[in-house]
Parts: C-alpha cells; sequence; structure tokens
C-alpha cells in the first residue's frame, strides 16, 4: 500500500502568496548556522563602533586557540559591521581606548590587580565586562585559560547579536558541568543510525590524510556553543573503531578540534578483545582482557595525547557486555576504567538496559540492576543515564536512576536527533523537552533538588557531565532542516548551563539564524515553544508512549503487537481495552512509581493527583475517566490529538506571513517541512483515534471530525527504505 | 594489516609554503560549480558592458523554462558585472540598442527575416550572435525554443566567462544526439554504487512533498551544459522504484527538472512483473508481462507525462533477464519497448553482459552476443555500449560493438565516476578519455568513422544518445572533491560535442572554476591535461588492465587469483608468467582483435603493430619484447610506473605555486588530495612492481628505485568499509 497515498489531510499548498518584497534578504542555505554574521541594524552597528574602535588587544603568546578565536573575532567583525577589526601588537602595555581586551591573566598579569572574579570562572568560563582603564574605555574578555578566551569570544558575538548592549556588559559564565558531549552515532560505513540529515560528517575513507574544511567549521559550532566533547561513534559500535587505522582516524579529527577544546572520545565494544585481539574471551576479570585493554588505551593515547575516553553500550539490545561473563555492569565497566585512568581518561557507561528474558516493566529495569552497584563503579566512570526510562520519547518523566545514586556520577543523556519525534520533517524544539527533564524536582536527597542539580558536582573529584546523542549529517543544513539547527543549539547551550530557559534560548537561536526583527523573532520563538507540546499532543498524548510504528519509528502503530519481545509493542505501552487504556505502574501495577522519591510516589501513584500529562504513563485509567479539565478521558485524548493538529496549522500559518521577510529560500524550505508536519499531524490523529475506538467502541464526541480512512487503510501503511536505521 | 601503514612514500606535506598573498581570493567551498559568477576582470566588464546595456528583451509569453533563463542572466549578470540586469517589457516592438535579446521565431516573428541558420539548431540549439538592427546594437540568443534559449543563455554566460569578445560573437550550435544522459547509480537507501562523494542528492524519504533546492541546482548544471536526460537509480535496480510511492518520488524530480529540459529515466529491474506484480514469471513473451508492462507504463506517464523511459540492466552480474526464460536479449528489450513506444519512451538496453560459465575472452562476449540481435530491436530501443570492452578502465581500446551495429542505434556509456581510477581522491581528467574513445576510428562502415560519428543518427527515426555514470553526491562539492566537476563538466560538453576537444573543455572549466587570470588558468590546464595519463601509467601501463584490487577496486591487486570467477581475477588480465606478460587476444589467442574492423585487427593483430599503450591488451610478450621507445618491455613498464609517480608529483608542485592565487580553502583541500594521490601513486608502482619481479625474477634497471616495503605487505593490505559497494 502506498504512504503518500494513505496520507490525508490538508492540501498540499497554501494559496499563493503574493510575491516577496523587495527588501527580502537574500538567499541563505542554512550552511553557517547560528554563526551567520550579518550585517547588524544601523543602530546596534552604531552603537557596537562606539565601543569597540576595530581593534583586538590580545596579549601574550599566539596559541592556536588564540588564534581561532581571533580569526572568529575578525570574520565576525567584519559580516557585524562591515570593517576590518584590526589587531593591536601584542604586548602587556594598557590597551588604547575602545579596544577589545581578550587576556589571562598569566598573558597580563594586569589582569589580577582589577579585583575580578576570575577563580570562578574555571579552567572554561570566562569574563565578559567593560570598563575603564587608566580612564580608557575597553571591552575586556577575560579567562584563565585559552579555551576560556574563546568561550568568551564566541559570548560576546552572541551578545551583539542577540540585543546586548555592548557599552555594559557584566556577564560571568562557567560551565556546570566538566563534560558536554555530543555523541554519534555514526557507523564506519558512513550511515547514521537514527541520523536524518544524511551520512555522517566524518569522511572516514579520506581520513586520516584529507581533512574537510566542515570539521572546522563543526568545532567552531560546537565551542560556540561551549560542548567540550564528542564522541564519534555509534555505541552499537564495531571492534574496528580501535583498529590502528580507525585510532589514526580519530587522530586527526582530534587534532583539527584540540585549539576548540574539543576532545575527541570513541563508543568501544565491549567483546572488541576477542574481535581484534584475539583473544578467546573479553571477560573482564581475566587478566590478559585488562592487559590487552590497557595496552590498546596506550596505543590510543600515543596518538591522542588529550583523548577524552570510552562511552560503552554493553549488555543492551544484542550487545555484547560483561553479563556474557556472569559480570556485573560495575566490573565490566572498571576493567576499561582502570585502562584508561592511568592517562586521565573517563569512561561513560550507558545505564540502557533492558534484558529479552525479563518479564519486568522495562521502565524499571535499569534502575533495578544499576542502583545496587550504586558505590561499585570506579572514580573514573560515569554512569549515562537517558532523561527518562523507556527511550527518548516525545515526553517522559524524569528518569528515576536520577538523584537515586549518590555514590555514583550520572550523566544525562538527550536524544538531540529525533528518532521519536518525526525526524528532521516535524518541527520540535526540544530546548522545553531538555528543561523540563533538568527542572524536574528529584527531592532527593531532598526536595528542591532539580535533575540538574543531580548532575553537579557532588561527588569530590569526580566527573559529572551531559550527553546528546547528535542530530549532525552532511546535509548542507547539517541536522537535515533549518530548525533541527535549534536542537544542536538549545542542547549545546543547556549543556554549558542546565538551568537556562529554553524560551531564551529559542529566542537566542532565532536572532542569530534568522533576524534580529521583532516582527520575525516573536513568531519564530512562538512557534519554537508551542512545537514540542504539539508533537506531543498528535504522538502521544496524556503520557502515552512508544506508540510508533516498528524499526524506524516514523508515524503510528498503536495496534503492534506481534513482534517477539513484549516491550517492543506498542500495545504493551498502552495497554488499551474495552474499559481503559495506560500502563498502570502504581503499587497495585508494576510499581515502577516506588522507584521514586517519597514524595512523587505518593503523588504519581494516585491518578487523581498526577498531572493529565503524565496520567496513561503511570495510570490504567477508565475510558469515562474524569480529567482534570472537566472532559472524560476518552474525549480529552481526542482534545490532545486535535490540540496537536492545530497547533501545527498554527504554526504553519505563522512562518506564512513571515513571507518576505526570510529570505526565499529557507522559507520555501520549512514551509515545505510545515506542510509534511501537518499531512503528518492529521495522519497520527486520525490513525490514533481510528485504533482507540476500534478498542473502546465509543462514539466520537460531538463535532470531533472522524478519521479520514477506515483503520485497516493505516494499519497497512509501510515505509522501505527508511533513514536512520543504521548500516 | 594497517592500510595507513603500510602507503610508504613522501612526506605528508611539502615545505610550508609564505602566507598566501593579500589578494587571496575569498574562500569557496565549491558548491556553485562552474556557475559561480564572479566580478569578471575590469577590461573584460567594461567591454561587456559597452555591449550590453543591462537590458534583457524576451517577446513573447512567460513559460517557467523562460523564467528559469531570465533568473539566470540575471544572477549572473549581477555576479560578473555588480549591476541588476533590467527587463525591457516582453513586446513585439524593436528591442533598444545595447538589449540581450532572447527570442524564438514564434514568439518573435521578426526573428525569421533576419536570415539566420535557425533550421539547423534544431529543438535544443542556440544561435548566439552579434548584430545590428535598424542601426542598434544587439546581442542576440535566438533558438527555435524555449530549452534552446536556456541552453543558448547558459553558452552566453560561459562565452562571457572564457574570453570571448561580446562584440563579436557568432556561434551557433545543436547537440549531435538525441539524449544525452547522466545515469545515478543511485540506491534507494540513499547509498550509491561506485559512488565517492557521499549520500544519494536523492533524498527519497522527504520526496515527493519536500523540494531540496538542491534539485534546482541540479538541473541548472545539467542545463548549462546540455544534458537533458537523467536515469535517477541504479542499474543494480530494486522492483520498488516502480511502486506507486517511488513514481510520486521521480514524480516530484521531473517537476523539477522540467523547466530545464531534462527529462526523467528509471532503471528498472527486468524481474519486476513478479516481485511487484505478483506474477509467477517475467517472461517477456508471457501476455500477461506485457500486460503488467504495459499498465505500468502507462501509470507511469499518468505521474510524468514526459518521462523518458528505462535503462536496463539485464542477465549480467547476477541481475534478472530474458536469459532466465530462454529468451535473447532482444526479445527482453522489445518486451519492455513495446510499452513505453505509444508514449514515445525510448528503452536503453544495456550490453555490458559476460557470462559465469563462459570460458570466453570476457573482452568478446558482448560482441559475440549482440551482433546476432542486430536489426531485431525494436524501434525505441538503444543499446547502450560501455566504452571499452572490460569495464571503465583507465585506458582501453573503443569497444569493438561500436561501428559494428550496423542495424541498431548504439549509445555509448563512459564512467565519470571514478570506480576504477582512484575514487574522488585522485586527479584525473577524464576528458582525455572520453575524447580517446570518441576520436577513434571504427573503420566502419568505412574509414574515417568515428565512434562519435557512430553515435549520431545513421538510422532515421531511431533515437540516438551518449550517457555517462554520474559522480555525483551530497558533498559540498558534488563530486568528493573539487577537480571532479572538471569529469562532470567535460562529459557533459562531450555529449553535446562529441567532438569537441579536452584541452579546451579543460580551458573552459578552469576559467570559469577558478580564474580567468592566465597565471592559474595555463598551469591547471597542465595538470587536467597531464592527470589521467598519469593515472593509467601507476596503475595500468602499456595495456594492462584490471589490476585493481577485489570488489571495492581501490589500489593494486596484480596477484589476486583466488576469486571465483576467473575473470574475477586481475590475473586473468595480465596473465604474467617467467617469459612474458599480456592478454594474447591475436589470431594465435582469443582472438579478439577479430572482432575489430579489417584495418584495426590486422594493425593489432601484431605486436610490433600494435601502440605501445595498447600492448598487452592484446598480446602476450616476453619481458624482453624491444618496446618503440628501444627499451625492453620490463624497463618500459619500469618507466611508465615512474612516469606516473613523476607526473602526480609535478602537479602537486604546480598546485602549491598557485598558491595565493587560488582561495585557502580550495586550495588546502585540492593539496591534501593530491598528497594523497603521490602516496597512492607510489604506493600502486611499488606493489606492481614488487609483484611482476616476484614472477619474473628480473632485475630492476640501473637507477630504478626498489620498492619501499616487500611484496607481502602490499598483499597483505585491506580495506574495510570502502565507499562505493553499494547498499
Amino acid at each position: 500500500m502506498s504512504s503518500q497515498r494513505v496520507l490525508p489531510g490538508p492540501r498540499q499548498r497554501l494559496r499563493t502568496p503574493p510575491p516577496p518584497a523587495a527588501a527580502t534578504p537574500p538567499d541563505e542555505d542554512g550552511h553557517a548556522l547560528w554563526l551567520r554574521y550579518p550585517l547588524l541594524p544601523d543602530a546596534a552597528r552604531r552603537a557596537l563602533l562606539k565601543q569597540v574602535r576595530s581593534l583586538l588587544f590580545m596579549p601574550g603568546r599566539s596559541t592556536p586557540t588564540r588564534q581561532a578565536a581571533q580569526a572568529e573575532l575578525q570574520r565576525a567583525w567584519q559580516g557585524l559591521t562591515g570593517r576590518a577589526l584590526k589587531l593591536s601588537a601584542p604586548t602587556a602595555a594598557t590597551p588604547p581606548s575602545g579596544a577589545l581586551v581578550l587576556a589571562t591573566p598569566r598573558a597580563w598579569p594586569v589582569l589580577k590587580t582589577l579585583g575580578l572574579p576570575l577563580a570562578a570562572l574555571g579552567t572554561e568560563g570566562y569574563l565578559l565586562r567593560t570598563l575603564l582603564l587608566a580612564r580608557r574605555k575597553v571591552t575586556l574578555i577575560a579567562a584563565n585559560t585559552d579555551i576560556g578566551l574563546l568561550h568568551g569570544a564566541f559570548a560576546w558575538l552572541r551578545a551583539l547579536q542577540t540585543g546586548a548592549d555592548p557599552a555594559s556588559l557584566d556577564q560571568p559564565s562557567a560551565p556546570a558541568v566538566r563534560w558536554r558531549m555530543l555523541n554519534h552515532w555514526d557507523n564506519l560505513d558512513r550511515t547514521v543510525e537514527r541520523g536524518y540529515a544524511g551520512q555522517s560528517i566524518w569522511d572516514w575513507w579520506k581520513l586520516p590524510n584529507i581533512l574537510d574544511a566542515r570539521y572546522t567549521d563543526y568545532a567552531r559550532a560546537c565551542a560556540s556553543l561551549g560542548l567540550n566533547g564528542v564522541s564519534l561513534n555509534n555505541v552499537n559500535a564495531r571492534a574496528e573503531i580501535l583498529s590502528a587505522d580507525w585510532i589514526a582516524k580519530a587522530a586527526a579529527l582530534a587534532g583539527v578540534f584540540r585549539p576548540y577544546g574539543l576532545r575527541v572520545f570513541l563508543s568501544v565494544r565491549f567483546s572488541s578483545p576477542r574481535e581484534l585481539g584475539g583473544l578467546d574471551t573479553a571477560d573482564p576479570l581475566d587478566e590478559r582482557v585488562r592487559q590487552w585493554w590497557a595496552a590498546k588505551v596506550d596505543e590510543v593515547y600515543r596518538a591522542i595525547p588529550d583523548f577524552g575516553g570510552f562511552l560503552v553500550k554493553a549488555n543492551s539490545e544484542g550487545q555484547p557486555g560483561p553479563q556474557d561473563y556472569g559480570r556485573s555492569h560495575a566490573e565490566g565497566a572498571n576493567t576499561l576504567a582502570a585502562a584508561l585512568a592511568p592517562h586521565g581518561g573517563v569512561l561513560m557507561w550507558r545505564a540502557f538496559v533492558y534484558a529479552a528474558e525479563n518479564p519486568q516493566d522495562r521502565a524499571m529495569q535499569a534502575y533495578d540492576e544499576f542502583m545496587p552497584l550504586d558505590g561499585q563503579f570506579a572514580a573514573n566512570v560515569i554512569v549515562q543515564v537517558k532523561n527518562g526510562a523507556i527511550d527518548f520519547q516525545p515526553r517522559e518523566p524524569f528518569h528515576p536512576l536520577f538523584g537515586a545514586m549518590q555514590h555514583t556520577p550520572l550523566m544525562a543523556e538527550f536524544m538531540v536527533t529525533k528518532e521519536y519525534m518525526g525526524f528532521s520533517t516535524h518541527l520540535a524544539y526540544q530546548g522545553s523537552l531538555y528543561a523540563e527533564t533538568l527542572a524536574s524536582d528529584t527531592h532527593r536527597p531532598c526536595s528542591g533538588t532539580t535533575v540538574a542539580q543531580s548532575l553537579c558536582a557532588r561527588l569530590p573529584g569526580r566527573p559529572t557531565g551531559i550527553a546528546g546523542v547528535a542530530n549532525i549529517g552532511s546535509d548542507r543544513t547539517w541536522c537535515g532542516a533549518h530548525f533541527e539547527q535549534a536542537n544542536w543549539y538549545a542542547y549545546g547551550r543547556l549543556a554549558w548551563s542546565p538551568e537556562g530557559s529554553p524560551q531564551a534560548l529559542a529566542e537566542e537561536w532565532t536572532r542569530q539564524t534568522f533576524s534580529q526583527d521583532a516582527a520575525v523573532v516573536k513568531p519564530i520563538v512562538a512557534m519554537l515553544m508551542a512545537s514540542r507540546e504539539a508533537v506531543v499532543n498528535y504522538m502521544t498524548p496524556l503520557g502515552l508512549h512508544h506508540q510508533m510504528a516498528t524499526g524506524h519509528h516514523h508515524g503510528p502503530g498503536p495496534w503492534i503487537s506481534d513482534l517477539k519481545r513484549p516491550e517492543w509493542n506498542p500495545t504493551y505501552y498502552h495497554q488499551a481495552d474495552r474499559d481503559g487504556i495506560g500502563f498502570d505502574r502504581s503499587a497495585r501495577g508494576s510499581n515502577a512509581v516506588g522507584q521514586y522519591a517519597a514524595p512523587l510516589a505518593t503523588a504519581w501513584g494516585a491518578a487523581a493527583s498526577t498531572p493529565d500529562e503524565l496520567l496513561l504513563w503511570f495510570h490504567h485509567v477508565p475510558w469515562g475517566h474524569r480529567m482534570h479539565t472537566g472532559r472524560t478521558l476518552w474525549h480529552e485524548l481526542i482534545t490532545r490529538y486535535d490540540a496537536g493538529v492545530t497547533s501545527v496549522a498554527g504554526m504553519r500559518r505563522s512562518w506564512q506571513r513571515l513571507r518576505g521577510r526570510i529570505d526565499v529560500r529557507r522559507h520555501a524550505e520549512v514551509a515545505s517541512h510545515l506542510a509534511q508536519q501537518e499531512r503528518e499531524a492529521v495522519w497520527w490523529r486520525d490513525a490514533c483515534i481510528a485504533y482507540f475506538q476500534s478498542i473502546n467502541g465509543l462514539a466520537l464526541p460531538a463535532g470531533a471530525r472522524k478519521p479520514a480512512r477506515p483503520l485497516a487503510e493505516y494499519q497497512a501503511v509501510r515505509f522501505s527504505f527508511a533513514p536512520g536505521c543504521g548500516g
């Protein structure tokens, strides 16, 4: 059955709008990301040129990092002001009036005399401040390290492009966690698992000798957000990644990234000692295995002296792991960690595990498996925990391990790529999702402790971190669609400041990516802020989850019940029957709710005190259940599906109204994505309502639109060659 | 064994050159191809503005094709002159002085009164001419059709950028063959068989609703060369390409391409009636099969009214075909052709066949299989013949079918992508290769009839054509490297004018792609013109062929002898033993030479009268054989390998000297490719010499450098995850 044909819904095009105004900006292809540096509006440009007289003052020795900062400032200055940014000779003298000063206390001891809060900046932070030095007005970017200066340079350029007054800056900033990771699920054949932006940007074949200029642009983009680690390859790892050839390729990338403060990590296969080392075992307690890892890690560090460490997916979804040898996750992790420790390397060990033979609620397995190991992990291990307990759903309650493991550093793993949220076709700003998780109160060890706080240093000397699964590929836009860039942006900025506001970040991104014109910024920010809830509503409202079709996870599949493992089936998650719907995770059910701190276990343990948004996550509820809105559950469900569709239609109208204010090319590209999203939102709504109606036999509420087609047609939809299914 | 490590040779970098001059042009990423339209040099700009006063005069009704021509002229004018190209109202009046006039006789009857050679332009050609009209100086682009005007607009822009005097143009031009095809070997999962430029540019998943702006740029680039057909998918075809979903995707692309005169073709799988139609046979003489094809073709034409036709690879390398049912290639082709005929569609049937069980010289099989069918093919069939009888080798004599099949239209198939010539890493300008084949004298039906002439209309009412296997992917450069664009360019221009000069095309391309500065043009053209012979020399000198490693065809593998089918083994092709080397295709051997016309059969039938370049293709020769150079074969072989390496080193030095005249980014990218090519040229030379020496036991000539490593090390090189091996 044809997929395109079954998608009902709105006409492909809105009425042809009038031709764009003469003032329509020139076409862009999105490749410049948020680092476009267009000419500032007149008033802002005048204010800036009054404050900074095109002079960069950088005392101290030149380093690749300082050169990168200088090049970025020069490039940006040319774009923002139309002028060249001149350099002052690097002396220790007092800078001239109107100078832009980039300085560390080491390169410019004067800095120590100014009473600045330098200590709080750490090794990566920065301070932007305007001040008078010997009655000369200067703009200071101060840091304790060159990397801090680079971050500061990017922060200053961001400030200029987001409406800050260049004459009155006072902005100290330091990252909340040590490792701010982008994790690429890129395969060695250049396919990308769950990638919707084309092939991997790593051109493995041409590496290590041929270095695409794109690698530098990638590092610039990461550094502009403060990201400092990149895991190059898929967590479903091939042993070959640790072969000499691939180490050389990783080393070449590390060389490009180094000046930008971006360290390389690799995902490794637990059984590499067998596949690559020729051993007959990968038992982590076998001495030959330990030696193999130690020698291999030594080899890696010889090629990459500042190598970050390993990321491991073990005993999960078919990957080998320590349990194959009767060892625990901690025993497995500690063997690899021991090899990394002498070099200062970190081991990131994923807690995303669920076992085929385990009849237990899948949402509970990671907690049950890892909690007993709390305290058993070596000092350089971080356990990496997905934001929710299932798998990167449009909405999940925060993972119960956050806050619970008090003796083990955890890092949160978010998905920037949108496996379950419409690939790169649907506009869904995940800043809201990340912030929702990060701001969740774990109530552990005490109320008021958010997930964000739980990620920060609680355990002296132990590493901290946060990870995002990259949405980056070789598409011209990097991310498969212009608005996908906002997710990379928001993730990166939240990784630096996990308590940041998603709305403020949406505005920052919009101003840098599209325009500083309020008539553009306001509607785009509104679209961004509405978009994630729209997806929740048309895909999985009211706490539903994992209703996506099999394998590729594109489109609705609530009827799917025939997959081998029960927890692969959407029916496992919605548990709908004639009487009701929802997964009972209360004490009467799986009691997953019991994995949370008492205040949450109590609140979420009863349907009445569970927020509507999580109701069906925690409770099996009769179709006639009265919601907080006063509607029955069945009516509320339909209302939510409709709200999702309506919201997308609204986004589409907002975008149409921006015609003429956005360049023709990007406007058309986004418009076609929104049109597709609207068709698919309707498809989701209709397919889900048709299916649930077939289960409960209830009439639609008065005025509700009937699904466009019979259920069987939705069930017959098949997609071949869907992207992102790996190589 | 590590691959990178075994590659010996030159240091990775030449001595660091001085920093680029201040006048170094701004960075480019190559995405604009030869359609960059940079500001013309002062003198050229003044001359142009004198001739054309920024006014475009286009009488007649607006059409998408005319809009495309107008948009291209406006874009280009802005770039080349820094001014806007204004439009004159589309009237039938006499154009003002200084006008650029684009007109067809139908839209502007005045044209018919001017005594112009319009008839010779056909339906796609154009005339560029400067003339006085009522004493007003105008520049005329005339054609019989809108597509002709578009081709003319591109030709005029090319003339401006390659040094033509805009005041004295007189350039009529029409294509030599009807179908000028780019054949994409793109799979439905977006991998590209033999693709070295990233993923397919067809984003199948987002089609048909989301149309990447790149599709338009692709059509512009094709139209600028005069290409008019594109086969979208791999000849190793999946049946799904003819499913409703994929027809819709192809139709969406056809909609983008239509204004550019570019028609869509599909590669189809011969057994589709079984896989897609559910029949129990694909026998071409089965009435149900015929009906299935007729109905499917009707469906395609409903979606794509100007659909071009099918391309078929049948009974070759495992593909299904008519012989599976005891039918001939003609019977198979004619069934599909009959379905296409009512719609005016063309069937392109590949002659690249060789059978597993056939002990005959592989080079002879296509001729022997197809010659008996001459005259049996339906009127809308073209048989597509590779340029040589083996498989896109660095050098092959022309395919003996050219000229031989006198009652069947043949189209030549060239490879633009470089499966056997160093992927996208090695600089190898194939304009020279294409022209060498096209200029070959077939001596059929009489001496002086070149391959190019044999492609042109000889059979009234029958289609003609030429095909190139595309080297295009989603890489920023389109082709995986800047210099690869020259192969797309040269192929496209030769498809229009098969008697064109590769050197002139190299110069055209260079002027448009890099600079009109003679100090840039001259050395780059010299590099291009030397490059293909360099590859022949370091890979397969003196008529050697198919010496590449297995599967991916990257790097040397002359020792490989253990593959299942004899004709997959390099040893099959070189036949080297203690006494001599070469494949005896003389009358004493396979007598492949007997497939050529008598004068060639005679000349190539004896070693003494065979050109050195083809010696080992046709003859098994003693190592001590005296070559035309006076050297023994063994010494000559080494001399040629050395010449290949030396030539690459020279290209590299030439490029280094261009530093400062080429933008930093492109200069660095090309430099790193050339460095890799030099390493790999040395590798080829050393590995081949080491191997052949192990066979003949001969000493190296005095002064010849010993291979850097023992043979076993070259033999141990393995590549995993090589690109282009398909999905």
